[in-house]
């Protein structure tokens, strides 16, 4: 039987930051918890849209024409094909919702290459 | 381009409760806010599996072998063909995350059913 999800209880869990943390499953979508810091990489998604949900701190999501700032309380969806690079000046913590396919590096290959892990 | 989505800016925006506003798309999934009080009907989804985020307020959610009350930065996943019933005792805000085949009520017809709208 289904269980609730405390953002706030899971995301004390762990520390490592870029490290995604699967909280949920909605069909063929994940839920997962990650903590970011820092400067992403420029990458797009060539088939997956992606949810960016900020729970604290400030998340600074760069295209290539612009930026957006999103703070606790709001979402961004990134459609697929659009390039985008994720930067925070705090640590910051995001809900993501993505299909369970999506890379999070997208097509390039990086140090942040990663596969989520349950939590 | 893709902007940012302010939950709390959303919702000051309408007051019809147990009425879906759509607010975003990932993929095959409607992102949806709705305002609920009261008690809603039993029904299940045959194929969609269901996110309740809750926002504000206080969403109690019945299954039939177990109540869990679920608190603002909290969610609950219900898998489809799993019988549950939403009930608040005050107003709760709620962001919904699920297929955008999905009919509220289920197979249920009732005055409750409902097709989002856009906000």
């Amino acid at each position: 039987m289904p269980d609730k999800v405390n953002l706030a209880e899971k995301f004390a869990l762990f520390t490592e930051q870029w490290s995604h943390r699967l909280v949920g499953r909605i069909n063929d979508m994940d839920v997962k918890l990650v903590k970011i810091e820092g400067e992403f990489i420029w990458h797009s998604h060539e088939t997956e849209d992606e949810m960016f949900f900020v729970t604290r701190g400030r998340l600074t999501m760069h295209f290539r024409d612009k930026d957006v700032v999103v703070e606790p309380g709001e979402f961004i969806i990134i459609p697929h094909g659009v390039e985008h690079k994720p930067s925070c000046g705090e640590e910051t913590h995001i809900m993501l919702v993505e299909p369970a396919t999506t890379v999070n590096t997208g097509a390039e290959e990086s140090d942040f290459t990663h596969t989520p892990e349950a939590l």
